[in-house]
């Protein structure tokens, strides 16, 4: 009985529900792979998934990749070349074989086909579009032609509808009749006669229901659609904030064309978080496998903001030359209050742009927000302003030099409280992410005023 | 028929799928509280999800939310005291009613009743538990007994369990005569004797298939088990890495205890993605709703550590007085050198800190990247120092400075991403969180060098 195989499989993959690849593992599958050794490869490589052999052709470097493709030959699953990220995909669907690669794509479900294609350069896609059978490639032609990143290019076109007016019998014998059923599903959707989804019901609800039960008295309470061209992240935004599970998208008419699932959800969602972590950083769409000098490229715009920033806070410092000249120690401290600034900032501005892309930042709060960003600066300030004031005092011995270090202080972290909510405020008003320019914004205004305070303070109390 | 009604409800609110709270509805809901017109108010509130209900309680004021509870009175539910965040949720729970809460409690599911009490100070939990019954009280005390994030706390209790050698037909009676299955569920897990689930199968292949079909022949090819005591993290790593929809958890003898579910799974993804983010930006578990006090509390200690490494940037430049005294040009620019270096480091950290978050950067490329660190830091680096030479030159006139601030800057940004890289892997093998504290490192190594390079620099080429 080859199903006892699969229920009674080793207990020790089984039990390690959180497990990935360890060093030690990779170790012995590239020294496999050295030795050109299959036998060896696959066995070492059998039981691991999909998602952590991709993990692992990331991981290694180029020459590696290659010889571990090669080397693994036919047994190399599509859903390896799902899993991949873009860069490293295109490189191993080039040192797949011909016969390898189409033996690959054609055991994928249409929407990974989708996901697999929208990353790769033109010829590329048409060559693997040449590879599907020809209702399969009108399905992914078909996907391909809703924009980018839209619920469209999510969804996928398996759906299971039924008319609102069956049954629980009536249902189960349709199912059991058809074998193209999608993969996982999770709900019936209950459409009108012109395909109009109307309502869901739960595969849980039906199977615990007699044969007689109506879907129509089954229905979920909750049920959303959406539009086709709806953006994926709003899709995610959704799926999250209802606990939604799985739900119907239609075309303009209203029509059911698909269904979107949780597991899509959650994959955008990730995306969409990292994509703010990494902007609120400056890094651009950045990964691990990019080439060194793409790496220094993506980084490189962030840095010559940031370049104009600083030069712009120097022109400010410069307006002080002579007050630093009188009295060097301004210029052993200056750097302190604008650093301080350029903290507070960044702490305000990400709790600001997390709110923003949480939707917990409204018109409703937004004013509270600023005057508890104020305070909350003001109080750090006055805090800082008397430890640095004694610092000051006790390093230079100058009192005057500790109360103009401590009225910067205050000075910039009020502003720096400030500046770190208006500004993603006006950048989400304007139609910018606040994610992507934030930072620069309100490091220019901490660094610029914090000099400015400090120096300019000192010019009067101190000259 | 009153399910027509539910099928039929108004087409605008199902076509928005990613609705939310609109400024307009907020103000006229507060408008119907001030004017203490309930049933304006139910009118109003009915059409929206708990959890947009539990949105508008978070964005307005104290005593807003106050009145919005009295009078909305008994139409209060359960769920959206599920979906308010932990401040608020007990600032809501002082305001009912003792006959309110304990209806609104008693309505949900006992793991629901879990999150909620989890963050409740020990009286009011304690005395929500008196409201339940003793059954429901029972399993909430169990849930509570597990540590927090961990799998047991996560898990629902409620499964559906099936002994392995049951076919279609046999699960399908089951289900129809058990009325009290889970509300949502979408494997049914196959358990051996003893109560280890063996394997799992979707309700959709169950419901596709004949009644005599044995579940064995059924199973999922992909199957893992959660420990009870596996952290939360780890779990939704997991069920994010390999796709999956829902798992056993089982006790330390490996039998069935509870499952978790993707949604529950998203949460915790999304909630680890956020506390990276803020912990980046040097700001704790704060919430939009916390008191300004707390907020500023809460803020102070990551500026604390930034005022000692900014203190310690300072004590280098302090060394360099004469140089500056001689040369007050390099007051001007020296803030330019640290600032490039601070911002090339978060890049490189925040990169690295992602890539650990996902486990892509292990031992095995880890070399690698931080080679390609080096040589990005070093590419960007020539670039900068060529402008900002250029600058120099142009600004102060003096050749000399335009080659001392360019060296600096190349010296500066490969140590940038020699530390964004180092920083963060240090920390991770040493059982520290990088995203809490490598932003400390880093500005301090960037800070420091920055300063030293570019005044040692310059007292050595220039003086």
């Amino acid at each position: 009985m080859p199903e006892e195989d699969i229920i009674l499989d080793d207990p020790e993959t089984r039990e390690e529900g959180a497990y990935s690849l360890d060093p030690r593992t990779v170790q012995a599958i590239l020294e496999a792979v050295e030795a050109q050794d299959a036998d060896r490869l696959k066995e070492l490589v059998e039981p691991f998934h999909a998602a952590d052999i991709a993990d692992l052709l990331e991981q290694v470097n180029h020459e590696e990749r290659e010889a571990f493709v090669r080397l693994y030959g036919t047994e190399f699953d599509g859903e390896i070349l799902s899993e991949l990220e873009e860069g490293i995909r295109a490189e191993v669907i080039a040192a797949l074989s011909p016969e390898v690669l189409s033996e690959a794509v054609r055991e994928l479900e249409s929407d990974d086909v989708v996901d697999l294609l929208e990353d790769l350069e033109q010829p590329t896609q048409d060559a693997i579009l040449e590879i599907l059978e020809a209702s399969d490639r009108l399905a992914v032609e078909q996907a391909l032609s809703h924009p980018e990143y839209s619920a469209g290019r999510l969804m996928q076109r398996e759906v299971v509808a039924a008319p609102e007016h069956w049954s629980v019998g009536q249902v189960i014998d349709f199912m059991r009749a058809h074998d193209d059923l999608p993969e996982q599903f999770y709900h019936v959707i209950l459409v009108d006669p012109r395909m109009k989804p109307v309502a869901q019901v739960t595969l849980g609800k039906i199977m615990s229901s007699r044969r007689t039960t109506k879907l129509a008295d089954l229905v979920e309470p909750d049920f959303r659609t959406f539009r086709v061209d709806e953006e994926e992240g709003d899709v995610a935004y959704a799926f999250n904030q209802y606990h939604l599970i799985s739900a119907p998208v239609v075309d303009d008419d209203g029509r059911l064309v698909g269904v979107i699932t949780i597991d899509d959800a959650m994959i955008v969602l990730n995306e969409e978080n990292e994509e703010d972590i990494l902007r609120l950083a400056g890094v651009g769409d950045e990964s691990l496998n990019d080439r060194t000098f793409d790496i220094a490229r993506q980084r490189f715009p962030w840095l010559f903001v940031n370049l104009i920033t600083a030069i712009l806070a120097s022109l400010v410092i410069a307006q002080f030359e002579a007050t630093i000249a009188a009295v060097v120690a301004l210029a052993v401290l200056m750097p302190i209050v604008a650093s301080m600034g350029g903290n507070a900032g960044t702490q305000s501005l990400t709790v600001a742009v997390r709110a923003l892309a949480t939707r917990d930042l409204t018109g409703a709060n937004a004013l509270r927000v600023i005057r508890r960003e104020i305070v909350a600066g003001f109080l750090n300030g006055c805090v800082f302003a008397v430890l640095m004031g004694v610092v000051g005092i006790l390093w230079f011995g100058t009192p005057m030099l500790g109360v103009v270090i401590g009225a910067a202080m205050v000075i910039n972290l009020v502003i720096a409280g400030l500046a770190g909510i208006l500004v993603p405020l006006t950048l989400d008003k304007a139609g910018v992410d606040p994610a992507l320019a934030s930072g620069a914004f309100v490091t220019t205004v901490t660094d610029v005023v914090g000099f400015f305070a400090f120096l300019g303070l000192a010019a009067v109390l101190l000259l």
